[in-house]
């Protein structure tokens, strides 16, 4: 089900710049009970992300009327909103009329991944494809997002269930969908985003969170090496809510503590589904 | 005047892979006298394109005889094509049927920039937007344009025809919208494309047609520095043919010699618009 500019409806116009040269932002929220979580995170992230494209954000009372639609009988799913520059001509040129942004909406069926992720943990591997650095773009949920198709074509198996990416300089920086979290003794560890990568709502909030539980917080440069050494590696995004990893490569992890620990708490929160 | 999977038509499914990730390819072609120019290379650039990102180019008598829809009655135009992967659910993940990829060709007017600008040439800017590099996705011209984009946002006065874009280690790459040849003595240069930028339709026929003049040729990494120091610079693109430069930011050029004759050369051969 989608909503385009407030109309139900599943065709946009073929002057969008979101098709021409993904001129956008994105946000991919989890709905519970008919109503999207971390909504308010997920608006400030859409509001950073048209601020740096440099095009108005709809009011937020407006996606909220609209969301608040489609997440209607629905108590399980995915809410999907993009907002694009809205229309234009031929030319990279942003129109000079800077009103009228494309929003859409879209209720998705909650992915069925196997439940038993959340508490026994996942295969993952590393990929191929690199991420291209430029902070300028970094952090932002935008509409270029051709590293991450050609990184989830890596692979057709069923038994792994995500993809490592590092940059091109060779440092660890996501998953293919997800954020990345290694433990080590007390320390909780996450890849700096300041050059790649989406800074996502659940690792933000897991930031927050941490010191609650005594652990000390590093967000920095993580090598392929350190994955290895840690003792428990998880990744998170609005929908997986918190995975361990059971298995990199060839290397195995036990299920992780504070992954389960993290999770409930979260859970508890109203962060992540149940 | 849209043709979309060969109707007459001015919308998309929103469910298209092309705006949800700019996962596809366009090209920029000169229509001139009902035709479009060098054909050829813009097919097999396209079908570069679409191999390095993993779906099935339609064939060639398909986008011709859709192409020759759009250029009858035009005797100046510009035809674009864009081929996406086609629709999909939610998910990074490539569909697994390859089979139906979108393809949708416009024709739009020629575009209104001075004539002068190919005789008397042009003052052109530096941006800041830098371009992020990854050999995996550079060379081709997919829908990822956010950074030109952003590069072509940075000016909004008429003087300025065009800005030069670095890499994210300062190396000189490219126009937001043209590809860059810098002359020198009898030498030739262009920025090598191995990790940013697009590898253009008149750029490769440049590189081509330059031994004919007795030019060295070479592609390689350029610096700022040596944009100053050339004896002329000039950018080119299948629609703008070749403008020389006149202006970066504080520094004068003497009108092209080798720009002239080689825009002339690619005028004879039918590569450019007159």
């Amino acid at each position: 089900m989608f909503l385009i500019n407030g109309q139900f409806n599943e065709i946009l116009s073929i002057q969008d710049r979101g098709l021409h040269y993904g001129d956008g932002v994105f946000e991919t929220i989890a709905i519970q009970d008919e109503r999207p979580l971390c909504w308010d995170k997920h608006i400030s992230r859409l509001n950073l992300g048209c601020r740096c494209l440099g095009f108005n954000c709809p009011a937020e009372e407006l996606l909220q009327y609209e969301a608040n639609q489609l997440c209607a009988n629905t108590q399980r799913g995915v809410l999907k909103i993009i907002l694009t520059r809205g229309q234009g001509g031929r030319g990279y040129k942003p129109p000079e009329s800077r009103g009228m942004p494309t929003r859409i909406l879209a209720n998705y069926p909650w992915p069925d991944f196997p439940e038993a992720n959340a508490i026994h943990g996942v295969k993952i591997k590393i990929c191929n494809t690199r991420l291209g650095r430029n902070s300028q773009l970094a952090g932002i949920k935008h509409l270029n997002r051709l590293e991450q198709v050609l990184a989830r074509s890596e692979w057709d198996t069923e038994d792994i269930a995500e993809g490592l990416m590092l940059d091109t300089e060779g440092n660890v920086i996501e998953g293919t969908m997800s954020n990345l979290f290694i433990a080590h003794g007390d320390k909780l560890l996450t890849p700096d985003l300041t050059y790649c990568g989406i800074a996502g709502i659940i690792r933000q909030s897991i930031l927050a969170l941490a010191p609650e539980f005594g652990m000390q917080i590093g967000v920095m440069p993580i090598t392929q090496n350190e994955l290895y050494a840690a003792d428990e590696i998880f990744l998170c995004n609005s929908v997986i809510g918190i995975w361990p990893v059971r298995q990199l490569v060839d290397h195995y992890y036990e299920p992780g503590l504070w992954a389960a620990r993290i999770r409930g708490q979260l859970i508890k929160q109203g962060v992540i589904a149940a």
